[in-house]
């Protein structure tokens, strides 16, 4: 936890913020924070910050913050996931937000088996404390923001360009040998969207509407990677080769 | 599973392998494989070919193997490493080997904790299973070579340079910006050795050390990574810089 994330409910007006949970733990555990003592606090789609710790009491921290204002930075990046094995999907959460994604878009496909849709795993509230850990890892505030989709089809035909409207759209698939870099290389977009298919990749309906819909392919050489190793393998390409 | 590995021992002579594992069940359960169909195969260390399913039996599967002869590539990349938490590591092996690394240099550093060193999770017994996993994702059969050290000093003073002779050096630490992509591209080498920190990064002398022997800092921008995302991340980045 390199940064404190808290919910701009949590701060009063005078500035404080009175702490009782894990992130209250580790400040008391691992940063070994004294009163008087200054940690790296933020706050929850808002501005960085430093608090002093004013108290510390059994289980509670009491926290006066100071907050830069201003809109955090948007990722450059948004992940468009082909919904992967629940388990597999609860490991990425936190690394996803840790990488950056302003947008994680869930969505359905072929070789998606279609109980994954009823798993609490896609629940805010479950997905939302894994993205702020990764947040509070990477010191960033913003938290993606999620959409989940059960029907391909009608999220790329007719969602999408709500919610990419401009962009380079990149869909990966095992076997191209067409680079992240190399493409986005030749486009003056500063933005990417990246699609990761299912374990077994896309079909070759989809594969289709995504070209149609402006997908260009990309790969990573002859090897075939499991989708949470892709996944944050990607979004790295991606964002070394907007940097 | 997108290749059977099999040991050069569970070949007989006139080229059949019986099978009793997981491999088995994957053949039956997965690849839904009749008698007379054909699976990928691959020797550990070895090359590459197809089987047919000659038999299958309660539980075990008996194959005819054609291999091509010849020596495996070697990956490019080797990954130098500081133990991480042994939860972290064990999920991290099929992973790198997945990836492809050419060798797994696991040290010590100062941010590690001693005991670490005494997990399972460092014994062969552990970590070979979880290496083939990964190279049977990726359809890999060189086994990365692993060797570990708990003198961090003694390793990068006087072993490093017969374990990795001749390539380009990169170490990498949060909040550097020069990128992987930029130090590969200035160089002639066509190897490359990462060396990922521990949690909380290198000491001071510990980066001193591995500048004086010809590390260059490489970063991937503001964010701070958790050990197995930026380890996943950086071989990622080093395999697209080199190809």
């Amino acid at each position: 936890m390199n940064l404190i994330l808290l919910e701009p409910g949590e701060i009063t007006p005078d500035g404080r913020a009175r702490l009782h949970d894990q992130r209250a733990r580790h400040i008391v555990n691992v940063l070994k924070a004294l009163p008087g003592s200054q940690v790296r606090v933020g706050v929850i789609d808002g501005g960085h910050g430093v608090a002093t710790v004013i108290d510390r009491a059994a289980g509670s921290v009491t926290l006066e913050c100071t907050i830069e204002p201003g809109e955090p930075a948007r990722a450059a990046v948004d992940l468009l996931l082909a919904l992967p094995r629940p388990k597999v999907l609860r490991r990425l959460w936190a690394q996803i937000a840790a990488l950056g994604a302003a947008q994680i878009i869930v969505t359905n496909a072929e070789k998606v088996e279609r109980n994954y849709f009823d798993t609490h795993v896609l629940t805010e509230a479950c997905y939302r404390p894994l993205l702020l850990e990764g947040l509070q890892q990477a010191r960033d505030t913003r938290v993606p923001v999620v959409s989940i989709h059960r029907q391909f089809r009608v999220l790329i035909e007719d969602r999408l360009d709500a919610l990419f409207p401009a962009g380079l759209r990149l869909a990966a698939h095992p076997g191209s040998d067409r680079s992240v870099a190399d493409v986005v290389r030749k486009t003056a977009h500063n933005r990417v969207l990246m699609a990761v298919g299912p374990e077994g990749g896309w079909n070759t309906f989809e594969r289709q509407l995504l070209a149609q819909q402006g997908f260009e392919t990309v790969g990573m050489g002859a090897r075939t990677l499991r989708t949470d190793t892709a996944t944050i393998a990607l979004l790295a390409l991606a964002h070394a080769a907007l940097a």
